[in-house]
């Protein structure tokens, strides 16, 4: 891969572009940051466009400095929520680093990375070096963060502690000497917030590398843990296939590039072949979906997994195994009741707006027919098949 | 003193009125917070307001725990400032500090007062408590406080560090469980961050007592060192008389009241005999700075003051000793010059905007002549006298 790409594939922003390139070209092995608050032990393919991006560089002989937000994990970064997440315990953030340590270093090389914990620096951070580090930085440039001026406006409470976060995350710029900063481009505020620090200090400001937030698995929200719409890097090989194939076809050209190895010549012919309807964008999916499990588990595993969904869903077929589950009939099979009432009770969905949304989306089959209404009423047919979404499916039976 | 005017004279507000009467009504001995920044070290009339309240509940058995803020002092308390303060080091902390206690200790009796350093428990104060007392209040709670609320509208810079202030105070209140915490009015927001913390970590809140500002010399901003319109309690005798003498008449009975112990029916028959013009206010203030002068030094202090007082300036005569300026004839003889600049050259005045406010105000003479215009030009006599205000003089006279 040849510097330009190294720093536009899967890269949303780069500051300062030159002067990185500059560094990297020197043949210097640089120090590059790359933090994470165990919050949430899993990592997904959201994290991956910038983990992979960390391997390319370590591939250049580049040095990774891991900082285990053990600190900022306990105060809850509030970039991009809306609201004040709940503290967690020191044994808590201690057991989700650990799990996430594991499956980082399925993507990152370990023998080029340093792994370094908060409290290195900050179990011995006293009220002094608050004040220093506090008095570097005003309210308003902080209340400028999007999330935060959201927040402000509306009226939403916003702990003085969460001021402290992005300072922190700053600080740890400085306690490592880091020469880049790695982040999503949700970060932007917080990993420059480092760069200016290290200037006030008399360090040289880091140079920052952004990857682009991939979009989750409903088409429109950026891949979160919290929003449910994620694929995690360990999850079972035919789930994580079917995951795939559920992606809307207009994101799967930015999977392609940011999360595979598929040469930069190939995806221009997959995106002409697309654009010219030459080609099936199933078929192209379904590359998509083999790339992406054979990174995390093996090419054998995704050709079964290839296996099995063509099984069940491109032949339209149920599958092999269906529950059925027992409905007491003076309830459901002689008047007529809600379609979400139903969908609740049978526990494919967990909750009535999920119910309702999966609706919306055209999701819902009661015995093939589609549910079109959120508020639609039905009667049950001893036998009838429920189906929601793609890959969950119902036997409807009554007790007697 | 009863209780209803050991809760009233001299103070602005008590919160919570009805609690406090029944605690002190109990006979228990009662914790009462003072605190103070060792930023500088004068104790002023305006301080003494609430250090003679103290006074007055230690004759009553209770006990006075002084809180030495050698932690906030070096951030700096922005109340009712308009910028942020520049910080301090730890030594002119320490030595404001000791300065400041000589001063305390000759209003407070140091019998029933327990001195406790902030440091005790801030030094080592971890960033573990940093993130535990700033979880409890907001951005929005703090920036409600009038003073950074104007700040931030105007897009003045309010540091991070400012807004650990209050928080730092309020907890000196859970450090040293205080039961009744004394300061200004314009400490109202800091002293109710205290009840609330003590009440959210489970403590008793706070009573509080607030003494109202007492307006300084210049008879329209409360008394400060900053805006140089205080009376010191260390300044000498006839100093004191003669700041006294200078007050405007319609501060005098706030004065009487606050700061001196004359009893409230001489205070009535003053304020009527004021109303019905049976009496010179000149001769109810001469009184007043006797109360005051006497109060610091003694009452023999007091009369010499006010006999050179009154040979000075009621008997409108020029000051037994008088310096003399020497000035360039060819730069201040020949051509008439500007007022401002001469006042300047005097040293009688430290800024040119110092003296464009005497001279609105009236207080500047040349050789008896009223100076009415701020951009007045003046030709320089030999022998000339200067007066600024009632008691600066020169005598400007040619070198050759």
């Amino acid at each position: 891969m040849d510097l330009e790409r190294l720093l536009t594939r899967g890269v949303a922003e780069t500051i300062v572009k030159e002067e990185l390139s500059r560094k990297i070209s020197s043949g210097q092995p640089l120090r590059l940051k790359q933090g994470f608050d165990p919050t949430r032990p899993d990592i997904h393919l959201g994290h991956a466009v910038g983990l992979r991006k960390l391997r390319q560089f370590q591939n250049l002989g580049h040095q990774v400095i891991l900082i285990v937000g053990d600190w900022t994990a306990q105060i809850g970064d509030p970039s991009g929520q809306s609201a004040t997440r709940r503290m967690l315990s020191a044994e808590e953030v201690r057991a989700n680093a650990q799990a996430y340590l594991q499956q980082f270093f399925k993507i990152v090389d370990c023998q080029r990375t340093e792994v370094r914990w908060q409290s290195e620096w900050y179990d011995k951070f006293g009220l002094a070096d608050v004040i220093k580090l506090t008095s570097k930085f005003t309210v308003a440039q902080m209340l400028v963060r999007e999330d935060f001026a959201k927040r402000y406006a509306a009226g939403s409470p916003i702990a003085i502690t969460e001021l402290l976060y992005p300072l922190l995350q700053a600080y740890d710029s400085v306690a490592i000497r880091a020469e880049v900063e790695f982040g999503g481009i949700d970060q932007k505020f917080n990993i420059l917030a480092g760069r200016e620090l290290q200037r006030l200090v008399g360090q040289e400001p880091q140079q920052v590398v952004l990857v682009p937030l991939l979009v989750g698995t409903d088409g429109v929200n950026a891949m979160s843990q919290s929003r449910g719409n994620y694929i995690g890097i360990t999850e079972p090989a035919d789930q994580m296939y079917g995951k795939v194939m559920s992606l809307p076809d207009h994101v799967m050209m930015d999977y392609f590039e940011w999360v595979t190895d598929v040469p930069d010549e190939e995806l221009a012919e997959m995106k002409e072949a697309l654009l010219k309807d030459k080609v099936n964008p199933r078929d192209i999916k379904m590359r998509l979906a083999r790339e992406i499990v054979s990174q995390f588990h093996s090419y054998e595993a995704a050709l079964e997994a290839e296996e099995e969904f063509k099984r069940v869903f491109q032949q339209r077929q149920l599958p092999s195994e269906m529950p059925t589950l027992y409905l007491d009939r003076a309830r459901y099979g002689v008047d007529a009741v809600p379609i979400t009432t139903v969908m609740l009770e049978t526990g494919l969905v967990k909750s009535r707006s999920e119910a309702k949304r999966m609706i919306v989306q055209g999701g819902v089959r009661l015995d093939g027919r589609l549910i079109m209404e959120e508020g639609q009423l039905v009667v049950i047919e001893n036998g009838a098949i429920l189906r929601v979404g793609k890959r969950r499916f119902v036997r409807l039976a009554f007790k007697d």
